[in-house]
């Protein structure tokens, strides 16, 4: 059965923010797994920032993609071929794949089952439920750790992670701040998602409206966007306040090596912190944080979006929605619905 | 008793490094304390980087000492005259006074009793078992918190809080590695103090350098230095590192606003923390840390260097060697003997 594999190619390596000419659609053969291989028919691909990264010919904790490789992509996939007793033939995974309808993987790089939940759609597991709910959940809980009545701001807050962050904060007691970067997402993020405020960055004064709206100072700042925006958040920080590091995505398709924090000694004046975190460190605990998502998703306490496309070929001008600022929630790429 | 308040005097903020232009001797009366203030005698002046930072017009946790008032200090001082029963005469002190011979100022400001320990040099009560020796202590144990076999990076080694920081890693069963600006004080560092590497970064290729001497990367780095030295240790941060942040004394001279650390980002991808702190954070501490202090100078297992000038007029000069980095320890100037 010579079945066709489609894929999207890394072409070449972007300058700055990719481009069309930087992916190559192609064809090859599906590939056969070898020992401790899968194969996987890939259903879901999510879109991250991380992508761009990875795009890139820099070190980083995964080697870059290589030009001619399809695409690096995390996926919900379906087990079609296992040659691991542990993941049997059927299982839907969370995988590290690629922009492609077939991949044959190492079983080690497979990121867990996919146990679906009766309510909620499948892709969901992909988002709120699966790495960006994961993020914002250990991100802002354990290396965050808010206290009821502490303001917490949250950068692209209209995005896959800050969308849910928000919403956490809330639930805790906390009051919520979001910046995202137009009106639309700021009346989104205050209207349908409970934030109590919403800066649009991009039209604001920054410093003035981070003072009014956040007049006791921030306690925690969940920051995926960095440079100037991470900059002026340090200088409005309280004591013992904690910047959680998701991110750059400001820095993402830098061409020259951006210039750090100026303000880092900010956490010296106010013995606060700024930690980085994956949400690898609490690999244990993966259920109970899902469980815990899901129980807010019924109780209608967790809102959330996901902006989905048909369409290996949609992929990279789906990646491009990432940087230009106009998605709400997490963006996938749906490829094959799940078969048995 | 018309007695005479010898005084060194603000004269203009300094421009980058402090000349001798900008400071001013003076003589005043000796102030008269009003109710819940006291007058005090002062015996040392504690000289520390935070003094060029009070000379500058910019906000800091104290506001800037006036130009034409005395230069603000932590000193080792003696209640002369007390309005507050608290406070007994004739009390040793640790106070934020000033460069003069006497100060008055509110019972507030005092930062504790001096109890003087058998065997140990009155002045050491303001470095080892002052601000320098609880600052090593409380900023490696408590927000570095090292671990056996844990390699810890210390800049500004040879300085007061640095010399003792390198030592407490070792005590708690670290690799010490110590970064000083020249051949000799790296010497005294592994040669006196027990360090197990230093670098002289004036002179070494810091990249190369730190990959021989932290071949196991750097779990913690405590940093009193920041800028490129700050940068290149991120880079060779471990997963989970801290880098504990004590100071920026290669940018308090600074006419512009340095950089930032522009790899901060490693934090991210290390899940690794930096955290400010100060001991306030640590107040009802002290004795406890003291004592411990006090034990290992006691077994040897902690050795300190206090570099003592005799003379008011000597103070400037004294913070200037700060920043010349000829230093070794902690830099004081004596005024006077306790007296009683």
């Amino acid at each position: 059965m010579a079945r066709v594999n489609r894929q999207i190619l890394l072409r070449k390596r972007p300058v700055g923010v990719p481009v069309a000419e930087d992916f190559e659609a192609a064809e090859a053969a599906v590939g056969t797994p070898g020992p401790g291989e899968v194969l996987l028919k890939n259903l879901y691909l999510s879109i991250d920032p991380a992508i761009r990264g990875w795009m890139s010919n820099a070190r980083s904790y995964l080697p870059p993609i290589e030009i001619g490789a399809p695409i690096r992509s995390g996926t919900l996939s379906q087990i079609e071929v296992s040659n691991d007793d542990a993941w049997p033939e059927g299982q839907l995974v969370q995988a590290l794949a690629a922009w492609e309808s077939y991949s044959v993987v190492p079983s080690s790089s497979l990121h867990g089952r996919v146990r679906p939940i009766e309510g909620i759609p499948l892709p969901s597991m992909l988002s709120v439920l699966g790495g960006n709910g994961l993020t914002a959940y250990f991100g802002l809980l354990e290396v965050g750790r808010p206290e009821a009545g502490q303001t917490v701001l949250v950068s692209a807050a209209a995005g896959g992670v800050g969308s849910i962050v928000g919403q956490i904060a809330r639930i805790h007691g906390c009051r919520a701040v979001g910046l995202t970067g137009s009106d639309d997402k700021c009346a989104w993020l205050v209207n349908e998602l409970g934030y109590d405020a919403a800066i649009n960055y991009k039209s604001a004064d920054l410093r003035n409206a981070l003072k009014e709206s956040c007049p006791d100072g921030i306690d925690i700042f969940f920051d995926s966007v960095g440079g100037e925006i991470l900059d002026v958040a340090l200088t409005r920080l309280n004591r013992h306040g904690r910047v959680v590091l998701c991110g750059a995505i400001s820095q993402i398709n830098a061409t020259e090596r951006p210039p750090g924090p100026s303000n880092y000694l900010q956490l010296l004046a106010k013995s606060a912190r700024m930690e980085g975190f994956t949400t690898l460190d609490f690999a244990g605990r993966y259920d109970q944080a899902r469980e815990q998502l899901a129980r807010w998703i019924f109780s209608g306490e967790l809102r959330y979006r996901d902006e989905i496309v048909e369409g290996l070929e949609q992929a990279p001008l789906h990646l491009l929605r990432l940087f230009s600022g106009e998605h709400r929630g997490k963006l996938m790429v749906k490829l094959a619905d799940p078969e048995g």
